[in-house]
């Protein structure tokens, strides 16, 4: 059984501070560092870098729209091309850091509204792998399972990784249930705990109580929330307790 | 005799154009192309790496201030470390953007506002130093003679590319003179190629009509001013005709 | 017979220039002013402010997305409050340079990708009309006849003024036909200045030769085409032929 | 005796959030809210001057420069029209929230870098003095005793208004200690509640222990360090037991 851990990391601002990464660096495999799009600036990136080296946590790229004011959580109806020339400006970017580090990138994982927009947009997803594979490196493209996003990813030939969250509830059909919805969101770190468990043997329980299949090769750690620190490390000790050791994506996707 | 043509590219944004790049690109060695902080955007960037290559012009990296409003041409103080990971930054994502079109970064000249502060300041010149540096490569960093920014570029072991202007007077210590002042710019196509030749052997007349030693790697070419493609093929065509053939840095560089 | 000329302007951007501002404002009687988001910027909007006052041209907003890469042609997802804010900000900051040339702003029509969602999107056109009631000033809200936008203005209690635009085909539902498709502008100055004095009798023959209703209080100009000082200029002498000289909004619209 | 109670305030964006603009908001009488430019955006614009507007406090703009990576804490060489349009811009920006919200802008307060660079740039400070003359509404200037920006607020005609910090050690001439220096931030909220006392009479006591005059007719108190609502309560509370109920700068500046 292979999991990772994944985290969004490095979103800092400048003069604004945001997100518990030195707590959370501490219990997951990959951060997902961005790229000063939506958040990050040049410093921020260096040290988000240098920090995860230091703990041995595997570094990816976590692109956005440009969208600073709105943390890039807003749709933009971008081109495919667009999207592509992003991305990889993005990736470019944040690699630089990397290797003065003496680090390479393992993994891109789009950011907020992109990564949702991702899901049912075909042509934008075809822009996001487009710009992953210019970069080459055998970078791993992170994406919800069975979006348009893994579809691009696989039709493009890149590596691709299915992520699930630990803290959100599911809809029967796989989908995430929306944010606006009671209950969506899981706040009990024994839960979401119990239910990366799940993900573990390809199952979680929908929102409706019954059992469903998620195949899932990383889980998302939110690391912005309350009690977020608390939740990562009790999944982390759960899965140990349980005998796995979580894993970083370059050593287990293909 | 070595001499490299260099011009500022790609700094167009969005939907705005700047500059007669396709005109000046045929007459130059290399090209410097601007990185998205003052100018220049990922699609811009692409389509002008793209352009270069066809054409067999090498690359640079064209960094400058973050300061889109005012084109990069106003000092702005920032740290040592700042300008360190500032020029990381941007250099990695136009490496990006070679990286996918198959060539390789050859140097890196500070824009605008940047490069001038860099003649005297050298803390800001050891961070655009360190800044290359970290981006590897071999990459060559083009700078005023004897200015701190080719000082500190040797220091951080860089190979560095002396740069000459054409088209602007020299003070007798081999300044530049002010824009502010009648007769700082020259605009006759045969003056500024007869001052090109000067320069491959080592002298250019002063204002003051003195005659003064310029050791120059590269000729910059500007591209936005009026009758710029004029001049830069007249440039090449003397060069030429005195059995000069222009050469870009990355062949003669040390 | 009431009619109106305008034509977007200052959308030049710190040392990028677009349009031809100074060429079109002798034909209009009112000018929507760029605010900054998609271009324009302090400078810009001082200087066509003060051209237009001196041309005796009334001014308005031409407010925008947060898009100066995309020139604010990108719908982006944005929640009312926030159409709302955007659209207070702009207009205020626009406002306060006609303040200190001595005139009033008399209009606001919104930019690009926003105007275009604004046509459907009740909740955008909502904020929209907030965001100009907040501003006071009994400002007239331009927008597309029978859009969601003019029903939002006259809800929220603004006068509204509704443009056609005599450069683009109409669908004989008195939508403007895509540009995608062949045909969809008009670029014969005669074809052009004769749909304009059809809109002063409220018809226009639609892409499919049926004469189809449009009521309009404005005719758009467009100012950075090929040819559009001299559309704008045939536009004016042909209404004038007729007997129709174009008046500013803020003289007839209630 | 008749002295106010300054705080920047309303410089979270999007996503971010810094100081602690509630509490402080309890003990000041004028609350400078950022306009965008160095930190704020319109949602905070509004929500600040709502929040203000509640608690009495009277409303100013605290411009900057156009630099929110830095957070408007590095000077950038702008001309004075560059200067007089940015600072007309912003103050314009802000004045449409407090119009929508049935409030006067009171007065202007340079933010950060821009603030200290006006101490003793002559040109800086007559192009911040004329964009505030520019917008009219009578609106005062807010400075450091005997600073260049002091001085081109009086010679352009405006009210101003001399600030004095109750947590800054102070060299004998009445300049600020250089926070590099040792002792130079007073963080005992007794310590700062004195010296706000002592302002109160003409005097403080310098870093070497004379005792020196400053006149000020407003104290700033920070948001955004350890303990700065603690120490902004205590300042209040001295002052009301000595008898001074502070007052805002409208009320007695002219």
């Amino acid at each position: 059984m292979m999991i990772d851990l994944n985290s969004d990391m490095g979103e800092s601002y400048g003069a604004y501070t945001i997100g518990g990464d030195d707590e959370i660096l501490r219990w997951v495999t990959s951060a997902n560092v961005a790229c000063g799009w939506h958040g990050g600036d040049p410093s921020v990136m260096r040290r988000t870098i240098q920090r995860a080296k230091e703990l041995g946590v595997r570094v990816g790229a976590h692109p956005s729209y440009p969208d600073l004011l709105g943390f890039g959580r807003r749709v933009m109806q971008i081109t495919r091309q667009e999207a592509r020339d992003y991305i990889l400006y993005q990736i470019g970017a944040l690699r630089a850091f990397a290797g003065a580090l003496g680090i390479m990138l393992q993994h891109v994982k789009p950011h907020g509204a992109m990564y949702n927009a991702a899901v049912k947009d075909r042509e934008l997803s075809l822009g996001i792998a487009e710009g992953i594979a210019d970069a080459g490196g055998d970078l791993i493209l992170v994406g919800l399972p069975d979006s348009e996003l893994i579809k691009a990813g696989r039709e493009i030939g890149l590596r691709v990784a299915r992520e699930a969250f630990g803290d959100r509830a599911y809809n029967e059909d796989g989908t995430l249930v929306s944010r606006k919805i009671a209950g969506s969101l899981i706040t009990d770190p024994e839960a979401v705990a119990e239910r990366v468990l799940g993900f573990t043997r390809g199952t979680v329980k929908a929102i409706t109580g019954k059992e469903i299949r998620i195949e899932a090769d990383t889980i998302c750690l939110h690391g912005d929330t309350l009690g977020a620190s608390t939740i990562a490390r009790r999944v982390r000790e759960c899965l140990e307790a349980a005998g796995i050791a979580p894993r970083a994506l370059g050593e287990f996707v293909r």
